[in-house]
């Protein structure tokens, strides 16, 4: 990775880790368990990718930093809790995770559904709370944007797609993929738009770039599960291909998969051509997502 | 029951179901399990005591029917999607709900998972979309209220409470309450009063009420668990005991606790003093949390 995206990746995710430490509940009283859950599942040795995304975004269309630091926040709980219901023994029953003991593995089962699910309270109380924006009404879009970004026709949406198996249909899996990663991570964009309000051409230059961006991240997630190391990728790997999942490397192959990763990562350098000189820490974005190792 | 009450118990369970499967998604696409999943664990057989208190409180107040029931459908979404994780094998592992089979015995674990999840977020989506009330400050407090109710310091940190268990001590049941269940009946005070804006002393007797009533509803929960006839309650009865845990009848006795649970009630009446002849639908909905036989 470029030694300049490494350094402002590493400042992100120091950056969201001191707002998401202040703003988690403290492990208090005779329910400390779930607060000492919570912080557990949110902060761990995660990338922050979604919040690097939000103050990227956020940074190019002047948007100040403490509202950048919630609306990243919240994104990373709401993240945070779909990883630790998705790791639970009826999902995808992982015991590592980021090279940890998954919450259900280091707590019980129980005490990560809760923390899974007082995750997300806690994602829609930090984007509503008038500490984010003075203006009620950009608030409540917030709420709305990320409610969307992660309920039915969303995350929840697409894993559903997920457990229920696509067949070997390409569209289907592109669907799939949309809802289930692409959702949150256009939300990384939908955030800092709603608080900036820019004109109609940098709101669609970045909600395509955002498109393209999910997309790639996929792919890349998809090499990783059939190329990758389990000891530097942090979780177990092969994982959909010993499950008869299917994805874009099972149904492409995996040279396929790499020239269609390149085709998007092309079109999204695209999307940015009208912000100009301002895009470049969007482009360090795509060039971590495409470097990625894990 | 008085027939006058239960006349606008029933009225007001029919415009919440009504309001519901408007509000909830519809069963399209690849996703449409979950759908299925989010409709079935809402729109069965329920009480609909918090829409309920929410009408009577929100018209009480002067609220329009149109806010309210957006209101009431939030608060309802919140409150099953607790049912639906509550009764998970890892958690309550119950099989029964309302007379029917458990959304994972419906349907599976992790369909139950997520319809939980979408659930969460389809309350958030729905306060604070604008036709929930046109002063995006009031969507963004009313967000605000449902999350705090739910989250780690309200319904889920009582949850957590609950399965670490208690010790044989009232002080700690009565905190437990008042998170587990209490923080939820009392949002349905806190939601109207957030639309309504009325004056403190309105205030301050709705939230005594909505104390005293969660109170109330929660002792009457555990003599029903002691002495309900589980065909009538339409869940299995008598788990508290068979699982060694406290609660206020286990501790109490069911004579005591039948002693506490009056004095509660009528110093529950009292709070509505300052609310004069305006009271009466509360009061009845407390009559009906008295007499309630499931």
């Amino acid at each position: 990775m470029n030694p300049e995206t490494e350094r402002r990746l590493s400042a992100a995710a120091s950056r969201t880790d001191l707002a998401l430490a202040r703003l988690l509940p403290a492990a208090e009283g005779p329910e400390a368990r779930l607060a000492e859950a919570m912080r557990y599942a949110v902060l761990g040795p995660g990338k922050r990718l979604r919040p690097f995304l939000v103050f990227e975004a956020g940074g190019l269309l002047g948007v100040g930093p403490e509202r950048l630091d919630r609306a990243a926040c919240a994104l990373e709980c709401i993240h945070a809790y779909s990883l630790v219901h998705d790791d639970l023994p009826c999902m995808d029953d992982d015991d590592l995770r980021r090279g940890r003991p998954t919450v259900h593995r280091a707590f019980d089962e129980a005490t990560a559904v809760l923390a899974g699910d007082a995750l997300q309270a806690l994602a829609f109380e930090i984007l509503a709370g008038p500490e984010t924006h003075p203006d009620g009404r950009v608030r409540a879009d917030l709420v709305v944007a990320l409610a969307r970004a992660s309920g039915a026709r969303g995350m929840c949406g697409g894993q559903m797609i997920d457990l229920s198996g696509v067949g070997e249909d390409l569209g289907a899996v592109a669907r799939m993929q949309r809802l289930k990663t692409g959702a949150l991570i256009s939300a990384a964009f939908e955030l800092p738009l709603a608080l900036a309000h820019p004109g109609e051409r940098e709101r669609h230059a970045l909600l395509a770039f955002a498109h393209d961006l999910g997309l790639a991240y996929q792919i890349v997630d998809d090499l990783l599960d059939l190329e990758g190391e389990a000891a530097v990728v942090g979780k177990a790997t092969g994982k959909d291909a010993a499950r008869g999942k299917v994805n874009f490397v099972t149904l492409l192959g995996a040279d396929d998969a790499r020239a269609r990763l390149e085709l998007v990562a092309s079109q999204a350098r695209a999307q940015l051509d009208p912000l100009g000189n301002r895009a470049g820490g969007l482009l360090a974005c795509l060039d971590f997502v495409l470097d990625r190792r894990s």
